[in-house]
């Protein structure tokens, strides 16, 4: 199969499980549940649920078994960019070319629709399987736990926002960036390991080639937010300018950023070094990214 | 042993596992962590956590099993609280007798540290235990998704915000409040009969009592913003009325606050009727939400 029809067949795929997974009009607070879907349905390319479908080819599981866990990082996914949005935050009033859900909503209920997304993410994760034995289900509860929490995403946000004020230098923009969005990323993985029942040799070449993957796609994302239009990126263009926030391109310029996305997709790709075909999907993953930024 | 001594071990107990299992100042963000501990820690009635060993006697299950269900719903109740706090949402400066979090420290934060909160109480949840089965792991994940989620807590705060403006009658109040403050402190009472391995017909008992015992609690809770003062409360007194917020006094007034309140109590004790002196604890705590209305 092509790497395009299995980008197309994952989005599709995770899109109804997204669908049925969410709130409908029937939940106690109406704008609660239209904001939860406003902000998480039809949009977004998706590349967390096809990262967690191309490993469970890699580690032989059946994509049923991680149904649950791609719709979660999707959830949790679409949750930070409606907190990540906000006007305390990053203000930021477009996102996947249409209004910030706390323009199309308001601000109280943006907050809770995001509060409310993380419950749900949970809520999947622990639900009842009968391909997944608890023990599997509480592991992936902690894995995502860990990923977003102090220790991460939301610890790599609160850096973010005060990194304009800080002036980040390389060092410490790549560790804001492998917590931000690196460790949702690479909980993709290790979710997937879980379900799977993969070994360790393998968990720890998926952990390394995610570390990478997330990195090539932060590069990428930065190097776009110049190159790219507003209607291209369903976000304002040069917004990180805009905000004096450092980036990759700021750091090391247009072609330095590139060499770093080449470099970091090559390590993704030697990561995976101890696969064969099965991983061939996780390596055009890595192509796709890296082509977004030519 | 008295009610009083109950409530100062229980809170003690709590005080304890909470200082543990939050974040200290090695983690990723410090202005992070910070925030997750001022907020969470040293303050609160620990009513929760309260009712959560009370439950734990009723059903005849160890403390230590229940240690991190009290934390997690102490710290969800925190998260809760920092994000109901925010301007966009009650714009209240003073909790538990100091600054609310956004205001110690800053919105952004404030946000973050709510949402780290809610993966910490998840994390805490299914984390491995040795007198817990993983099905018992995932059932209380299940529960505390389920309470304060779009079908509670986050769906009842939602209401909540739009109430001033939608001019709430009695049933739409009771009915707010089932979901804001209530379906927590059933979860309180859940997560022990799953820990306990309670029977159906205690849960369903316990689900009862839990159910009155959240009404009273808001009741009364109404009626101390009137009675009480910004002292005695750790927050401004008379905040609701400001808000022009329907509440249990501006609709039956304040006398028929107090006899909702009993109604309520009565129910409580009429539920646990199946139980002997093991629920005594259980018996206590509503009598004493009845007394800090008198």
């Amino acid at each position: 199969m092509s790497f395009s029809r299995f980008l197309d067949d994952a989005q599709g795929r995770v899109e109804a499980v997204l669908a049925a997974a969410l709130p409908t009009d029937c939940s106690p607070s109406r704008e609660l549940s239209d904001a939860m879907r406003y902000s998480v349905l039809g949009g977004g390319k998706r590349i967390r649920a096809t990262l967690i479908y191309a490993t469970a080819e890699t580690v032989n599981c059946e994509l049923t078994t991680v149904d649950p866990a791609a719709a979660a990082v999707e959830i949790i996914h679409g949750y930070s960019l409606i907190h990540d949005d906000l006007p305390s935050m990053d203000d930021d009033d477009l996102r996947r070319g249409k209004p910030s859900c706390h323009v199309a909503f308001d601000e109280a209920t943006a907050i809770l629709a995001g509060d409310a997304l993380q419950s749900l993410a949970f809520e999947l994760l622990a639900h009842p399987h009968e391909q997944l034995t608890a023990e599997q289900r509480c592991a992936m509860v902690t894995t995502m736990a860990t990923a977003i929490g102090v220790q991460g995403m939301a610890a790599g946000q609160a850096i973010d926002v005060a990194a304009s004020a800080l002036g980040l230098d390389i060092t410490g923009l790549e560790r804001m960036h492998r917590l931000k969005t690196g460790a949702l990323i690479q909980a993709c993985c290790r979710l997937t390991a879980i379900a799977g029942g993969a070994g360790a040799a393998a968990l720890t070449a998926l952990d390394n080639y995610s570390a990478q993957l997330g990195l090539c796609f932060q590069i990428c994302d930065d190097i776009l937010d110049v190159t790219a239009s507003t209607d291209q990126l369903g976000k304002p263009n040069g917004s990180d300018d805009a905000r004096q926030m450092p980036t990759y391109v700021t750091l090391l310029g247009l072609d330095g950023a590139r060499q770093a996305a080449e470099h970091c997709s090559q390590k993704a790709l030697e990561a995976l070094t101890e696969f064969g075909p099965e991983a061939d999907t996780l390596r055009e993953l890595v192509r796709f990214q890296l082509e977004r930024a030519h």
